[in-house]
């Protein structure tokens, strides 16, 4: 059976790429990163999903961004903007690099386990502030991991999938409805509480919710009782 | 000030790069990468090296790659060849992906610190069985990089030098002793004891030592008395 890495934030996008994996009969070890996140019980999102769909594994691996800050994500000090999506320039809640270390994570993890398949939620059409989200960019990460490994300079080199790069969030919920994905396990919510409940008025919140509506699908959602 | 970021092992090529850079005029900020390596020790090499290179400042990022192993340096049940210098294939004290990860780490700091200069010891002569030290592969992550962070999207580039690349590491040791390098503050040993001294039989030991005796320059390494 061909194995994959597949990362796994705990998000409604990323749980959409598993799902698409398995139905493509990839054997997925699903990797999450506790990067010093905020929103922490994404984490614990990551792991239900990763069971519920019939993920191979899930293995956390943590490392410390907030040490760079930068980021309203990972920086206290920065708040997470709730006024409603921005429309021109990059957020601040990018993550300086995240993708690329995230992705690299990922491909030290692929060639261990021989894997020569990488599946990654990036999404362009929503998040098209966020410069490592863009096809571009995913592109040159994967030739670069092309030259980077032992397994690749022995032939085995690796495929990056990014297949809801350029669907809109309600085809992707629609994708995922179609495979059975469980959004009520999903946080996609920026400063989620300590239970999971979304503040339903960051960014993040918006775009989930827009989504639903679009697709004509009953938002799962749980909100704090005091947000929107 | 032209800022930079280095990364910084604490072995004998990240010190000659640290000095290169200091030496250009560049304020540099010096990255070590904890990442479940064997020879921890080099991590306090690192933080004695920056101090007395001078250095703005030196953090140490803690990453587990040992939780996804697949390399001697991580994997205490892979043993560190001792048998001499391996001719050909990539040695087993290769670590998946590692390069890429400390880069990608070197990458966000530098965007949270708006420097466009990153710094890093590669060196593709003695330890030309890294894919993950090639020019190429450089090249490579710094066209992926410039994709990939806010700060290049608003124009502002990042730079990979990799000045000793090219040197053999008798060059690379003339080099840092007419920077004034104090070699016996680095630790390269793959496998050293707890005070920072070196097995002197290890690829990294040996080709270390070959080299000062090529240059001509006594061997400041404290070895085990057990050693070689």
């Amino acid at each position: 059976m061909r194995k994959a890495v597949v990362l796994l934030s705990g998000g409604l996008d990323s749980a959409t790429v598993l799902a698409l994996a398995l139905r493509q009969g990839y054997s997925c070890h699903a990797l999450s990163v506790d990067y010093g996140q905020r929103h922490r019980v994404e984490l614990e999102a990551a792991a239900r999903v990763a069971r519920a769909l019939g993920a191979a594994e899930q293995r956390t691996v943590k490392i410390d961004l907030a040490a760079f800050g930068g980021s309203a994500l990972t920086d206290s000090s920065i708040a997470v903007p709730t006024g409603g999506v921005q429309k021109d320039g990059i957020p601040v809640t990018y993550v300086p690099a995240r993708n690329t270390i995230m992705l690299s994570l990922a491909l030290a993890w692929a060639e261990v386990l021989q894997a020569q398949h990488l599946f990654f939620g990036a999404n362009a059409v929503d998040y098209s502030g966020y410069p490592d989200c863009r096809p571009e960019y995913m592109r040159a990460f994967e030739r670069m991991a092309n030259l980077a490994t032992k397994a690749a300079v022995e032939g085995h080199g690796l495929t990056v999938h990014t297949p809801i790069i350029a669907m809109s969030k309600a085809q992707i919920i629609e994708q995922g409805m179609k495979l059975g994905v469980d959004y009520g396990l999903t946080v996609s919510c920026y400063q989620a509480d300590g239970e999971g409940r979304a503040c339903g008025v960051c960014d993040s919140c918006r775009l989930r919710r827009a989504g639903f509506e679009s697709a004509g699908v009953a938002d799962p959602t749980r909100y704090c009782p005091n947000g929107a």
